[in-house]
């Protein structure tokens, strides 16, 4: 058996083998090896995101809870012993979903009236009390759209492209299906069209609504907006062929408040040898206003900190300032990030070095995405092979060219080269901006072994530079 | 972006591109999306499974429900036009868990009596209407069971070690851990033990216990052994360092019946140019008397039968015969595979050339072990590896050496390369063998692309054959 195993080992090595630069790979692999111990027997983002979401729950930008949650994390980061914590003022969007989300067929002979199951897209405007009602146009992109333009004038745009199930990655089939709900709206309303649906962005057929944002560009005039459950929109899709008659009312009492002030809060192990050259980690505070953004992102937000305790705990002095934030409003505007990076960039001292985002849900690892500059890419291209090869055994077995995240994902920018971290697609978007995103879903180990591939890369990034 | 997209794809594939022997890989990627698309779209299985889990539940050895799952998988074979649908009659051992399976602690100062969350080990003996009581001696290992020796008679053993939490696959750390559940009570036994307790094998925390077969061996006496739950197994350790006198009362019910008739259930697509030549795929049908024995097996057995629906769907005409088999009796016994096994070694015709067995659970592909005689292997790697490249893009990237399965993995001594589908392993041990493994927490998409994958591999191997 020894002749196959090492047959074996060849084959799959035979590219590594003729890369590895890595001053001692056996050594740098007993490291990862202790680094994945202390977080899968000793790290406290589980119970940090027990707390965050039990005890204060979701976070949308301009609520009180996003403040508590500002708190919340800024005490568990004070008590790691960090060399530095702080708040980042930032002003935010307010909106709120208010009490009232219906949508109501009125007029079908055959069902008579029916509540379709609703949920109040991000950034729509609100109906008057008794509601809008109007016949319903059915579309499934915006294209179709474009191509009936006026003819929607007075009518419910009702955007129904599905998540497309044959992709093997849900976030492609949700990249692909997204633009319906972040711009169709806008788009209805310059077509005249009175008030938008829009099929929830999921692959799972159930009767659960997705919200998200949604955004009026281009002096668009904000109309009423609305995410449908799959099966609302399946229900309402039947109906319009036997009753193209069918209308809908749709009564919503959401608002836009004044902005708040917000922080982004920020953390950090200053580096020994480099301490202005930066290796920012993070993910987004905030969240949608249902259920408890436990995968979007609380997990990135607990995972980005559990980099920082499992440092302390293994006493490991970084070369380079190791820097966690969590990001205000990644949902609805992005001001954190962009305060951030608009600081980061004023900066007469510190270089970005490095950013790993985790935006992706909490879900077993598959490996980091990367990204940067075309010719800051091809010198770390062979550096970032054995970094994957570190990570392998550990599950996290991707590194791939790709989108790093909305946050840390900007830094690319200014010089950084940014990974978004990868886990298993399949469930997140069951969850996403949904009631059904809390804690109870997160699963402890697949948690933490995330946190491991995170202060895995961390460590190599920190200890071999980037070139 | 195109120079270092072609560096990385070039890097990324150079052992591919050293191997790949497949005439036209192009055509084989456009086959296998085929596949995945006809699976993520058009299979029954998630279906198939909600049946077999919620009309008919779990189905351990001997129950009527058993033979239940024997016709629903038969009638579901049926539909799909296959070229024989056969059942294969086997007799299987008949164990019931009865109606009493109690573990009370009884002489505690501090704790009063407490009732320890319990479920009787498959095999058990039971015990007398008022149970066995005795004093606990705690160990950790067989080992250390043995340097204590005849110490023990009279008493109850309890086994306490803990799966290790820094394995990364889960199923390595039950390996690790599992031998004193299914060798613990026997050798307690050995010794004089009255009654032996088993921490629960899982990495959760919680609440729940978890079954799973004991072996009384070498003519060692039945006696009775429980599985705790870990809170329990927990809770007792602590008491026992600080009360060690505390003594435990454990009354079960459970009995050993005479053997049953049970049966292989078999289909098959006949192959076109190579009919005695045989691709088997196959789970187990029987489950523990816990839960629904969603994942353990029932995930195994609609992928298995997805196999051969998927083929039909995209009117593949395989040039090997493909048989799906769904095993009696994995859980206590293995009286299924055994039986299969001994006819097909029995048989003048048929050769043995290839098993794919799914029993690791229903969650995201991770790849497949293989299995073989070492000159088969040697023969085969290349080809492996260039189907691994294949697979790839679907998220089932490993292939590594590995042992394939309980069932099927014994036609590797008949000469057939056989493979083990690996899933993503997780969540697994949260729910194997518990009142938890039920259809709820079975993924329709994971699942499905675990089919996806198992189709893959049988079309390759089908169209490529062994060398």
């Amino acid at each position: 058996m020894k002749k196959i195993a090492a047959l074996s080992t060849v084959l799959l090595c035979a590219f590594t083998l003729n890369d590895i630069k890595i001053v001692d790979p056996q050594v740098e692999a007993e490291y990862v090896r202790k680094l994945y111990d202390v977080t899968l027997t000793q790290s406290d983002c589980y119970e940090w995101l027990r707390g965050l979401c039990k005890n204060i729950g979701n976070r949308v930008s301009g609520s009180p809870r996003y403040l508590a949650a500002v708190e919340y994390t800024r005490q568990i980061m004070d008590s790691l012993h960090l060399d530095e914590v702080r708040l980042q003022p930032v002003m935010v969007p307010h909106w709120e979903r208010g009490t009232m989300e219906k949508v109501r067929i009125i007029n079908s002979p055959s069902l008579g009236d029916v509540d379709l199951t609703a949920a109040t897209l991000g950034g729509s405007a609100a109906t008057p009390t008794f509601g809008v009602s109007g016949n319903i146009v059915e579309v499934k992109s915006l294209d179709e759209l474009d191509a009936l333009g006026k003819k929607v004038a007075g009518k419910i745009v009702f955007f129904n492209r599905p998540m497309d199930p044959t992709q093997i990655n849900t976030g492609n089939a949700y990249g692909n299906a997204v633009g319906q709900r972040a711009l169709g709206p806008s788009s209805a309303s310059k077509y005249g069209a009175v008030a938008c649906l829009v099929r929830s962005m999921t692959l799972k057929n159930d009767d659960v609504p997705h919200s998200g944002g949604t955004k009026f560009e281009d002096g668009n005039q904000p109309i009423p907006a609305v995410a449908l459950s799959v099966k609302s929109a399946e229900l309402l899709s039947k109906l319009l062929k036997q009753e193209p008659d069918t209308k809908v009312n749709i009564r919503l009492d959401c608002k836009e408040y004044k902005e708040e002030l917000a922080y982004n809060v920020i953390g950090e192990i200053r580096g020994s040898k480099y301490p202005n050259e930066i290796i920012a980690i993070g993910g987004h505070l905030d969240s949608w206003d249902i259920g408890e953004g436990a995968h979007d992102d609380g997990t990135g937000v607990v995972q980005s900190m559990a980099v920082l305790q499992i440092f302390k705990q293994l006493n490991y002095k970084p070369l380079h300032t190791i820097r966690v934030v969590l990001f205000a409003n990644e949902e609805n505007g992005l001001r954190g990030s962009t305060k951030y990076t608009e600081e980061a960039a004023k900066s007469k001292t510190e270089k970005q070095l490095a950013g790993i985002e985790s935006d992706g849900g909490g879900h077993t690892p598959r490996g980091f995405n990367f990204d940067g500059e075309n010719a800051l890419l091809e010198r770390n291209l062979k550096q970032l092979m054995e970094f994957k090869a570190l990570l392998a055994p550990y599950g996290a077995t991707d590194m791939d060219k790709g989108g790093a995240g909305a946050d840390i994902g900007r830094l690319k920018d200014q010089g950084a080269l940014v990974f978004g971290y990868k886990c298993d697609s399949q469930r997140y978007f069951d969850l996403h901006h949904s009631k059904n995103d809390v804690f109870e879903n997160v699963h402890k180990r697949e948690l933490e072994l995330g946190a491991g591939a995170m202060a895995t890369l961390a460590y190599l990034l920190d200890k071999y530079g980037v070139k």
